[in-house]
């Protein structure tokens, strides 16, 4: 069976694993922190591929920034990673087929192809972590638009410039439904420049009156971008993944939506396709799986 | 060369003409007061078909309300036009192939094939009239989701419940960005409910300050919606359309655009397939034009 050796590249891990076809990781599981510089992330790179490249027929890298469309490499700047990372030359990594995909793409492709999206033609995944990430599966395709930047959730929850955004606008989706966005959202209600976001998800649960409603404001965010983006894509599905979606009400979120969309019913899930889907979608699409369909 | 009878009809007025594939109105352009009654409509359509119909190889019908994938049918209700028009079988209408498509799609597709969006690959066509209209060419297809009815542009612009928009929901950009909109934001800010768009275009065009103040909070309400338009699709473009798509300022929103966003670089433009886009757009789709290529 065809195997990948994919690679998940972030701010702060770098994961890699022996993934096949079915999208099932068939090695153990190496991690290494992100290192500062480029020199070191090439080193981690080479390193990996040195080791591995001889248990898989293609090199499958999830990373964090946008992709081109040619699968080769990064456009424009990345954040929290060393500044010389979109230079990277991928493609001479090995001399195996390498491929190159966004981690929210790859990972919205696992949940299309294994998780929670399995055979839905349009669907929009939506990462709630420290950022929010977002992939397009639209009509059994990742959509990345002109140049492979498309799905960044960063349209305004309001226009009166009141919260920065790490993108440097003003009030994007990711600002408030972010963990960073949540925490920023509990410190303005609680007026605790300490709190944390384990303080409001562990006081909410304890049905703490202040944390709930701050956990509150939190969903009523989440849920008018999810408002929004059912308007503009009909999906047969949103899903959430990441950190926080564990902590989201999708059957509340389904019923709440489907009341305020002018489009037809949809519904909110929770990602299936595990911790490790960025390196699995990278997998799945550096060997092909799914991509015979109708586009 | 192959024609269309074009209709389209919207909740005001009905208008046809034969259309040829190069999306030239080759006939005089017939036009309707849209009847009350659903048998009054159904009555104008016959009356239309019948008429015309050996002069045309298709009939192609742009209509208000969001059509199915398979372009035969309605979906849902529609505001503005008679309870049961929603129902109406277009397909019986005529022995020709009869196709029909959703107006704002319509019109993203004359746009796309002889407009301002003409070989680019993924456009978001926006009509700010008295409400906003939407149409998305992403891959060089329209984008019509699920069932059919992407493209609406009810996504928030604040989430605390300020303004009730037209669709049932709150704050939705089309309650902003539409002329509807402008008037209840130059309410809000004149204090005078009796003030019109006329009076708020007239007096910025006569460099009014209150006048200026309300055009000027109007236009970066559409700026707010277009970053996130633009940061969710990555588009080549951004085509303004409808009546008040002239008082725009394209390389004012163009170069603000591009300085908020996290995505490549895009261009706003206004639309040039002029006013009768939808029945051109409709006329195009039915005879396939620009349907041969990629998706």
């Amino acid at each position: 069976m065809p195997k990948a050796l994919a690679i998940d590249i972030g701010g702060t891990k770098i994961y890699n694993s022996i993934v096949n076809e079915k999208g099932e990781i068939i090695s153990e599981i190496e991690k290494h922190h992100t290192p500062k510089t480029f020199e070191e992330i090439k080193e981690i790179f080479k390193e990996i591929i040195t080791a591995h490249e001889n248990e898989a027929d293609v090199i499958a890298i999830s990373t964090c920034g946008a992709v081109n469309n040619s699968n080769t490499g990064i456009l424009g700047s990345t954040g929290n990673i060393a500044k010389e990372y979109p230079t990277m030359d991928f493609m001479s990594l090995s001399k195996k087929k390498v491929f190159v995909e966004n981690d929210a793409n790859a990972a919205a492709w696992a949940e299309h192809i294994i998780g929670s999206s399995k055979g839905l033609p349009t669907s929009i995944m939506i990462t709630l972590g420290t950022g929010v990430g977002g992939g397009l599966i639209l009509n059994n395709r990742i959509f990345k638009g002109k140049n492979g930047a498309a799905g960044e959730m960063h349209f305004k929850m309001r226009t009166d410039k009141h919260r920065k955004c790490t993108c440097g606008s003003w009030d994007c989706f990711e600002a408030y439904a972010s963990g960073s966005g949540l925490k920023k959202t509990a410190e303005e209600i609680s007026k605790n420049p300490n709190i944390t976001t384990y303080d409001v998800i562990g006081g909410w649960q304890k049905n703490d009156n202040l944390m709930t409603e701050i956990y509150k404001k939190w969903e009523n965010d989440i849920l008018e971008g999810l408002i929004g983006l059912a308007n503009i894509f009909d999906p047969d599905v949103i899903v959430l993944s990441g950190s926080l979606a564990e902590f989201t009400n999708p059957e509340y979120l389904t019923e709440t939506v489907n009341k305020e969309i002018v489009t037809t019913p949809t519904k909110i899930v929770k990602g299936s396709a595990g911790n490790y889907s960025g390196m699995i979608g990278a997998a799945l699409l550096a060997l092909g799986v799914g991509l015979g369909g109708d586009k």
